[in-house]
């Protein structure tokens, strides 16, 4: 590869003739690592004239290297990096001058140390991942979303491809969601009460920023999805924990005042409990009666092979009073990053709006490649298939745990894709996960789904998404096993 | 197509027999337009086990149906929403219920209204398209994006494609970034030193949030890009605007506090003036001295036909002081949505940790597909072509421009897509530009970049990236003669 003439600028605040000053910057590129031996620089007739310099003295800059050996020529050809050029370090070159801000002052608000753990990208590489929320390779249809892919690709979908949609979403994808994955939630909804987001997550954060203040009080469920907490937390809201029973969100156990209410309640994370009808007509009826907004965060309602799920919360709501969070990324891939938010014209205007001052729309591409995958039904033979599979490996994974003597805290009735867990008291499943991925094990501790600042430390979470049927009953042993240690 | 049976919920809030609810949960599907003339309803079996009741209710029901002509009968394959059945009403059906949220009060804080003007969506159409930051169809390399595309789609990129990076990038993009575009500004930064984000929008937004609060003080140009004085005036800050003159900011003009001043020193937006030597020396002088941070959008600087780009002010700072943006959107296409940020670590780390919260991070398979994009050469390529036919557009421009007696306010010394104008005293550009649309002609009012209350509204932008060579003289014509029935 030729190394392009854009690249070489001479550092205004160097010393030197300008000769050593073109040497400097060549024998720093080499010794930095961004020259590699073998590419080749530009003609001294080319450099000289990016640099304004007479060709004269990028040859003598030229010569020079060539006697130090950074530099080897080849005839008629050219200058090449040598190879027996300078080894670039193996640590990383330093850039030129120090960090003088002061940065604990700059940075004004903080962002890190919220509660969302860290996951291992190399999740794969294990032997045992019970790991949550991942794709599985073997049951994805990756023949099928590339050819989705390839077909938005395509010279027709140009426009949808490119444009600077400003604020707008593709309209195939909002009419398919309309017409067909609302309806079986029981939602009817309009194109404009409808904006598409970066997964759920972002359609938690836009919902966040547009309803909390600092006067405002936040309700959320203990335990709940960790990344929803440090949302609410950054919005500096006051925040309410209920805890969940064997049911879900207990309306009962509300304060007496509340702006907005998180739940999942077709699905508790990470309890797995399904609110029955009753608790949730009593819970919207308490949302009335306080002048609350309830956020409705039904996540992984299609993986609903143990049963039909029951219709969404939203699909009761006769007032506009709850926002719906749905998302494929559970469903379709999680790098795919694609949400949607449900809710009154109100307020999917104002979401509308801070997600284009944040980041414009999701990428036009990955929309349309979206809406052909759900049209053409690859999505629904895909949730076909990954209910069936997941059917199988609960039913297995029921069998070792019962086997195992481990305790289930919570199972979801209409399937899902975990189980949440106890392991007795006294059991800090932080140092039992340690001790298990050493093994080959990945489980999810549980702390971090606790709002206290002393949370049970002994539930944790075993997904069966990723982790293939042959593999799970040695892992459970595994896992029963190392327990007994911890005890 | 058949309609699935997950669309069927009884309603448990409606009166009526079972069969009745049935009759009218799919009369309502028809009559809304969910359900359309000859798709294929759910075998009275299915339907019956999915809603839990008697299969002679559901019979009962479809028979009633078929005698209303909601529903046909054919022979042995089941029942079809019938070819005469009602039309569906041409407006948008109402969700059943009543908004009874006071949504004033609801919000708690508002992102609509901001400055950032509307634009077409259906700008092609237009034959004079004097649009900026719109993609060229005849100029983008199509056939080179989609074999990337589909590269980055193959089995190998699997887990490129699919994976949950929770905070992290394509490391493959980072790199290229780090060692190829960053160098050629003058750049050099160490991998987590960079975050990749949603482009230059979403890259301006993280570092705001994270600067900002409202006891800071920011400095912005005067004018502009709008969408930017959006950002800040969300985070509520201290807002100081300094009027830029031909050499881009002037130090000497900034306020004796600011805590963060946001540039574009390389192509003023949307005057295209370059800042000198002397005067980024002096603005980085001025910032140590009041310990201030510089956010530097160095938009367009590949896009520098008429001579090579200054290098960035990112180049010469030593303090870590300056914060870069660069952005993919203007130069591959803008639906791309990929940008990026580079800063001292500390910056950048709060930076991502914010970016995780509001969408973890931008698709994974677009950051594959640019950097292969990038890595074989077909970027180069479509810069240099854009850079040639730009050159031509502008040629041809500035002598349509000088036969028209149009002024022109400021012109980029190195290129760029655009040039702004200036109409005489008294015309307002904003009716102009509505005149000029009925014309076909699409320009950009430039009273939106301007911060004061009472802006001028004689500028105008011209960008010459969507336009081709032989309609710019027409248009240019076109322009000058409204121009002139507007004063």
């Amino acid at each position: 590869m030729a190394i392009s003439v854009e690249t070489f600028f001479l550092d205004p605040n160097a010393q030197g003739t300008l000769q050593s000053k073109i040497q400097q910057m060549i024998a720093q590129g080499i010794l930095s690592g961004r020259f590699s031996k073998g590419e080749k620089l530009p003609s001294s007739r080319r450099l000289a004239r990016h640099l304004g310099v007479s060709r004269i003295t990028v040859t003598l800059a030229y010569t020079e290297l060539l006697a130090n050996d950074y530099l080897e020529a080849r005839d008629r050809s050219g200058y090449y990096v040598s190879e027996n050029a300078p080894e670039p370090p193996q640590f990383a070159p330093q850039p030129p001058g120090q960090d003088m801000v002061d940065w604990s002052r700059a940075i004004g608000r903080r962002f890190t140390g919220g509660a969302t753990p860290e996951k291992p990208q190399n999740w794969s590489s294990y032997r045992y991942p019970f790991i949550y929320g991942q794709v599985d390779a073997s049951l994805f249809d990756h023949a099928n979303w590339r050819l989705c892919a390839l077909q938005a690709l395509g010279q027709k979908d140009f426009q949808a491809l490119t444009t600077d949609y400003y604020d707008q979403d593709d309209p195939k994808l909002i009419e398919f969601i309309a017409r067909h994955t609302l309806p079986r939630r029981g939602i009817l909804a309009q194109p404009d009460e409808i904006l598409i987001t970066m997964g759920a997550q972002n359609a938690l954060w836009l919902t966040a920023q547009v309803l909390l203040t600092q006067r405002r009080m936040a309700v959320a469920e203990d335990p709940c999805y960790p990344a929803l907490r440090d949302i609410l937390t950054q919005t500096r809201c006051h925040l309410t924990a209920v805890s969940v029973d064997g049911d879900g969100l207990p309306p009962e156990a509300l304060p007496d005042h509340a702006d907005v209410i998180f739940t999942t309640p077709s699905h508790q994370c990470p309890t797995n409990a399904t609110m029955p009808l009753t608790r949730r007509k009593a819970l919207l009826k308490k949302a009335r009666d306080m002048d609350a907004l309830i956020v409705e965060d039904d996540y992984e309602f299609e993986i609903s092979f143990l049963g039909a799920p029951s219709p969404a919360l939203k699909s009761l709501d006769t007032d506009g009073r709850v926002i719906y969070v749905g998302s494929f990324s559970k469903s379709i891939f999680p790098g795919l990053r694609l949400g949607y938010l449900v809710g009154s014209k109100q307020f999917i205007r104002e979401a509308r709006a801070l997600r284009a001052s944040v980041l414009r729309h999701p990428p036009g591409h990955i929309q349309r490649t979206a809406s052909y995958f759900l049209s053409l039904g690859h999505y629904d033979s895909l949730i076909r298939r990954m209910g069936q599979v997941f059917a199988r490996r609960r039913a297995v994974m029921e069998e070792a745990l019962a086997a195992s003597g481990l305790s289930v805290a919570g199972r979801g009735v209409f399937g899902g894709s975990s189980i949440w867990m106890r392991a007795p008291e006294g059991v800090d499943m932080q140092l039992a996960a340690a001790k298990l991925r050493d093994r080959g094990v990945l489980i999810e501790p549980g702390a971090a789904f606790f709002h206290r600042d002393d949370p049970p430390r002994n539930f944790y979470r075993l997904a069966y998404s990723s982790i293939s049927s042959d593999r799970i009953a040695a892992g459970v042993e595994l896992i029963a096993n190392t327990l007994k240690e911890c005890e």
